[in-house]
């Protein structure tokens, strides 16, 4: 099958978010990053794939779980794939993907534990918070709108996967976080010390960016100020850093619960 | 003053690893690398400036501590820069350090709190573990010879000033840890819970390359594997990541020494 010139220029332009955003589509390349985003049962709606690639499109098919049906790979031509791709050097696979924004219902911040992603521009630092989120099984991230961009190849590159596991929400921070009668903790230097951290079951961890810490409307929603020890005399944590050892203290005082 | 066509293409000859080692001259660029260097007492060698560069040369004095003497920045014009920066869009100010690598004498490791660093090729994870082993007041970091390179201006940016407060040694880890009777950590999926951590005054914590690991002649030193406590799907942590929640835990279970 060939591509139309329609298909070539609708593929490019989801390199541009504003095009994602009005098509709801957004598009990633490459060999590994498709590979797990299939391998976590990610949904597809089209593979484009050179006869090159080795990758199966059949995600792992798991006992009992509802696995999404076979996706076949349109085979296009090597030129094809350089004129879709948004890279100069192209991989062997490109895939599209439909772009969902589940509303948070009130009361979901109440349970369990949640990650709160306050206008972290840095896609590097938003994908890897996925990771972080995943690898502790937090609940949910949220995001406010002016965070990375979710769907962006850079975020889902960095969350090695981890996008296609963790429930992500786009909301105004202020808003959700009024609504939470959970402890809402908040890193700073003047805080408890984190690795007194009382158990908790349900909380939200929110994380503001390096630069410019967290707003004001979110930094006034804070119930409990959590403060990473320092012993030498770096300034501060990259916030993937602090995020992570937040989530890592939390985990061992909680574990007894 | 103005600049000679020698200094010209000495200074932009820097950009290359191996002209940094035939000169032993490495070149940071950027008002804000170079405020953070400056403020951690870094001694350049030459300042090269725009009149636009609103930096102070002189570290801040701090009273009992022997501070360099005051360097004056050598003025150039933005076309100068230009010819000079590595950047396409240059900054108000390009400084030349000198390369030092001192040797680790012998019986060093068993003082204290190491972090060595096998095969690290990014150059944003080496920069933020030089970050996370200041935070923590490591005592030295040491680098395999084929770890990203510790001069290179991405390495020294990511580190946040931290690249002129650590004691850093490049180094065969396995001679260098085959000299050590201390406690070796290394992090792998199988090993013992790091919360539950032994006290450590004195330990070395390795760290290998994600993509591959600790090479086999470090791993088989490890005298100590440890595990992070891992609740959800993602595979792995990213080194830096991984390397800040042992540090964290180490220096929590340790507190008490």
């Amino acid at each position: 099958m060939s591509l139309t010139k329609a298909d070539f220029s609708r593929l490019r332009s989801l390199q541009e978010k504003k095009h994602r955003e009005s098509l709801g589509l957004f598009v990633v390349e490459g060999e590994k990053v498709i590979a797990e985003l299939l391998s976590a049962q990610f949904s597809f709606t089209a593979i484009y794939a050179t006869k090159d690639w080795t990758g199966a499109a059949r995600p792992p098919q798991s006992s009992g779980k509802k696995t999404p049906p076979l996706l076949l790979p349109i085979e296009i031509t090597p030129a094809e794939m350089a004129r879709i791709s948004h890279y100069p050097t192209p991989s062997t696979v490109l895939a599209v993907g439909q772009i969902t924004r589940p509303l948070l219902s009130s009361d979901t911040l109440n349970h369990g534990l949640t990650l709160a992603l306050d206008g972290l521009q840095d896609p590097g630092n938003v994908g890897t918070l996925l990771r972080i989120a995943d690898w502790f099984a937090f609940d949910r991230v949220l995001l406010s709108p002016d965070c990375a961009d979710l769907f962006s190849q850079k975020v889902i590159n960095a969350s090695m996967g981890s996008f296609a596991r963790v429930k992500t929400f786009t909301t105004s921070l202020a808003d959700a976080l009024a609504t939470a009668t959970v402890p809402i903790l908040g890193c700073d230097l003047h805080g408890a010390n984190i690795h007194t951290l009382t158990p908790l079951r349900d909380a939200v961890v929110v994380l503001g960016s390096e630069g410019r810490g967290l707003s004001p409307a979110v930094q006034s929603l804070v119930t409990q100020r959590v403060t990473i020890p320092k012993f030498g005399a770096a300034e501060s944590l990259n916030v993937a850093i602090a995020a992570a050892i937040v989530c890592d203290n939390l985990r061992r005082t909680s574990a007894s619960l």
